[in-house]
């Protein structure tokens, strides 16, 4: 990607105080890469805020990114800023268009790593066809903060078909999952404490909006709710939507679509996949009489190779979650207390 | 403030990384705190976005907020975040309807202090008239961050009359401030550098929204651009407005509003008041034959005591700011290079 977009020369090589000052040296950080790079017309506007029209109910999301490492196998905080936001949206049930981008810099970074982070967010704007229209730089000093934090807001118009929402989960309905459950937890989590395997553990961070948006497309108020389990992972997304709908939920455990090496990190850890965090995949809970169809236009899709359907939505035991074990048991799914994980995201 | 809303009873007295795990903690920290104090009805959704319909043309902004200390005379973080978001949408000519809200915590953060700024978001947005619809809580290792950082993004609704753009500037147009200057920075200075002064020099944070809005009712299309001198001042505004149009701007320093206390405060540190940052007035450049009516409109209103009419835009000397001092003389107001005061919003 660097070869497509050579840094432009620069006469300095890390970001200083005065880069967040709202002066010149701001504008020289600004002109000379983040407004070039990531043009169009409404950031063109260079004003304190961007405008633009719409048609149609909306969805408005927000995440804050501070993961650690910032670059990590599979991915840098760059490309998962874009790409947590967007998914929020489409888990809204929404078509993402307009992106905010909001910095938060510590002194000392290195202006070649914030140029490869803007080059992920660029392509990672271009591939989920969403525009990056108003922004914010701030620089914290040396110690006060942890090299980048990145805010993204998100705008998308509502998909005509899409009627999710917690309410509509009812006894039946399915549980979908996308894919591979728990790498990008694993991905941050081996670089941390240095583990090697056979083969690199990848993040999975990659924008959903296209698929989710076929799946709009063919099975509209089927769809009854949607979620990407990040932080928390599916344990945590489960066990939300059984407390919210006073509903129970039962998994089978041998559906639970997990990679081998991520298993076998898993194992090694004495990590739950179920607890770990993920960035590119979404639970869907949809209407029984299309589930099968739905899984088969998943696995058809990018995005859905590995999709099962992990469970059902039931009457009995109201807000809990009970997971049938490969061997025969039973056992309950609790909400998570605290994080395995911090910052995986 | 703090006696119309106790903090809660809770089983912990500092936020701890757990508290952005997604988890138990996270929820516990949410459910007894921010989802009761900011409830609405889209909030309530606890989805990962807010979905509502908006008619019209719309403005987006967004910052991320890092002042430090995050308590000050006349405001704290938490109300300077709501403030800030909705004057930028109110200098887009739009009416600020939703924000989200995004906390980036340092583990260690007293919860008291951590209540305190939410009391004052709840305030702040209910004088604006915005909502808080979606937010995101993450938390961070002691020492990689500085107790609280704040993102607020926005959403708008374009005012009926507004016509606001650089490209509307013209030669002639007079240039409107709404109040004193340089009362934040030096409100953040004098706390920093511990200094005193006879009476206490206070933030001037406030929302500016509904002064704004009447404005753009009774002048429309005559108020060309909005601008809020905050980080880098008034020079950084008339430097930026003259570098994008290629047009002149002549102000006279005796027109310059500077109260007292803040001019001598400037003096004693050796700040130039144009440099200096400002949360609560903004600048007009309007068509000439509006500017005394629209200056009388202003000092008619709650944040528009002290406003004055401070200059023009000519075509002579484009791309430069010059000052008219008191004694006679002339001199370029140049864009400042770095900040003389970092982390100021």
């Amino acid at each position: 990607m660097e070869l497509q977009c050579p840094m432009p020369q620069l006469d300095f090589e890390v970001i200083t105080l005065g880069h967040g000052s709202g002066g010149l040296l701001t504008n020289k950080l600004l002109e000379t890469g983040v407004f070039d790079l990531l043009k169009n017309e409404y950031l063109d506007q260079h004003h304190d805020g961007a405008t633009f029209t719409l048609q149609g109910p909306l969805a408005f999301s927000t995440d804050s990114y501070v993961v650690s490492p910032i670059f990590f196998p599979g991915g840098n905080i760059g490309e998962l800023a874009v790409n947590g936001t967007v998914n929020d949206l489409a888990m809204c049930g929404a078509i993402p268009r307009y992106l905010s981008l909001a910095f938060i810099l510590e002194e000392g970074l290195m202006m070649q790593d914030f140029w490869k982070i803007l080059l992920s967010i660029k392509f990672a704007a271009e591939r989920a066809g969403v525009q990056i229209v108003t922004g914010d730089t701030k620089v914290v000093e040396r110690g006060k903060g942890d090299k980048i934090f990145i805010n993204t807001s998100g705008i998308g118009t509502l998909h005509p078909q899409a009627q999710i929402s917690k309410s509509r989960v009812q006894v039946g309905d399915r549980i979908l999952i996308s894919g591979n459950i728990a790498a990008h937890g694993i991905a941050i989590l081996s670089l941390r404490q240095g583990l090697q395997f056979d083969s690199e553990i990848q993040s999975d961070t990659v924008n959903l909006n296209h698929t989710v948006a076929r799946l709009l497309d063919q099975f509209g108020e089927k769809i009854h709710l949607l979620h990407d389990p990040t932080r928390g992972g599916v344990a945590t997304v489960l066990n939300e939507m059984a407390r919210d709908t006073r509903l129970g939920v039962e998994i089978w455990q041998k559906q639970l679509p997990v990679a081998e090496d991520v298993y076998g990190a898993c194992e090694l850890l004495g990590l739950d996949p179920l607890y770990v965090a993920n960035e590119g995949i979404f639970m869907a809970f949809v209407a029984p009489e299309v589930a099968d169809a739905a899984l088969e236009m998943l696995r058809a899709d990018e995005n859905g190779a590995e999709a099962t359907i992990i469970g059902e939505v039931v009457a009995a035991h109201p807000k809990q979650v009970i997971l049938h074990s490969s061997i025969g048991g039973k056992r309950v799914v609790n909400m998570p207390l605290g994080e395995q994980l911090p910052r995986i995201c």
